[in-house]
């Protein structure tokens, strides 16, 4: 029997309209939590890819464009965090650069789904390799009942959430948003993954949050990064900050003196990524 | 005969293992030119879309971000800019926002199939509509005889060019870049199509002509575009300059002045495209 010519490939159905595929070496992993499917490939172009309820997550090849600028722009604006509250973030990636600040002191990291954890620690090493940090408490929970009642107890909340649909849905909205507020500290930011400006879908999921964040918190500012592999490949995160602006509290030199190497991320960087384009200025306004 | 349940997808396969899928409404045209295969696509989620030996050349919905991206950063660097070589752009998008400049006086393009001019004026109004603007020669030659043995002619010269397959491919050497330096004038600027970093092949590409614009010129630097409709929808221009640099030299405050509406370019955009993650600034040492 000869299976050598058989051809598998995994299609993300980006719009009702746009599909992105990519040809996959083996299908490692299939499992169905109580919340979502859960699904690892082996891919020829981008290794290893986790993909929930048929959304591509991250992939080996570009998850640390996601990672990093998830994790160093805040860290740079205040280099003093010290308590950090993770929610979601299930692959460990976004735990794996915040560890590499020895001025952290504690990392929450909640997620709802152990079956995520569990399936990044096994087939996905690349970002679960800090979980077990020292500073790193994980909690399987639902985040948005652990932040609730929480007050001045983070300086920096990170919501790396899947897309507005399924069970991160409570995470887009003003009353999840507001409790982050309460549990921040007085210099407390707040980091979103607010979508992406281009297909209608994504960006009306991030003009709503980015509006909502834009009540609550006295700064919001949105910066984008280059993701090959989701939609459009243009991404959004939200900066939401109580005092410290991005940009004009932001101080390069401190940052360059940790030494931190990254691939994506540095303080040139970091200033352009605030510069958006007219088009998405105009969604944010 | 019930037709209504038939789907016509559009796929490019922007590397062996990668596939990028549109839902077509109608293939409005299909040719072939002494060059080249030459196709137009209605699709439901980009509008137009020209396709050229199966790559993706423009569609109506981004179109807007390649075309303000290779013109309003020279003309912002140097408003002082009369004439202008275009070279490929057959489309006429270039040309489009080129024209927007009362300040321009002469543009040549030269595009080396006429067919690609003819179908765009046919099918693509949107990019074509100012071939006949009255400061535009036309000329169907080859791009790299016609610059051959010019001299101190033009302010700027845009290499708007297909991949470097086919056609395409004498546009990236270094004898080519030579010659265009020799055409340009003392303040002279080169804009490059320079590929992208994401894929290896696309890279490769980027990394080559890069090196052989930075032998050859006094300044040679990349910025980057959000492009969601080209693979990794991350993509680069070159910018390879005389005397000129693309941030030092640059005036925001006269290129506002002019008040031209623009869709994704703005001054603070400029600035930060030139800022590069590190690890293409790694691929580009």
């Amino acid at each position: 029997m000869n299976i050598m010519n058989m051809e598998l490939w995994y299609t993300e159905n980006q719009t009702d309209n746009v599909k992105f595929s990519m040809k996959v070496k083996e299908h490692i992993y299939s499992g169905q939590s109580d919340f979502q499917k859960i699904d690892v490939l082996d891919t020829y172009e981008f290794g290893k890819v986790l993909v929930i309820d048929n959304w591509t997550m991250i992939t080996e090849k570009d998850e640390f464009i996601y990672h990093e600028m998830i994790t160093h722009v805040p860290m740079s604006v205040n280099p003093t965090i010290k308590n950090v509250l993770v929610i979601g973030a299930g692959d460990g990636g976004t735990v794996r650069e915040l560890t590499r600040y020895n001025t952290i002191e504690k990392i929450d990291m909640v997620e709802i789904d152990k079956m995520v954890v569990d399936v990044a620690k096994e087939y996905l090493p690349f970002t679960s390799n800090k979980l077990d940090d020292t500073r790193v408490n994980l909690y399987f929970e639902d985040g948005i009942k652990f932040v609730k009642g929480k007050e001045n107890l983070y300086d920096l909340i990170i919501v790396d959430s899947t897309d507005p649909i399924g069970p991160g849905e409570g995470l887009f909205t003003k009353e999840f948003y507001t409790d982050c507020y309460n549990a921040l500290t007085e210099k407390g930011i707040l980091i979103n993954q607010c979508e992406s400006p281009y297909y209608p879908n994504n960006a009306r999921e991030m003009t709503r949050s980015f509006s909502k964040l834009n009540e609550i918190f006295n700064i919001c500012e949105a910066y984008q990064y280059h993701m090959p592999t989701y939609a459009s490949g243009h991404w959004i995160f939200c900066f939401a900050s109580k005092e410290l602006h991005p940009t004009k509290d932001f101080n390069a030199t401190k940052w360059n003196e940790l030494g931190l190497a990254t691939k994506y991320y540095n303080t040139d960087l970091h200033l352009g990524a605030f510069a958006l384009p007219n088009y998405v200025k105009d969604l944010l306004k």
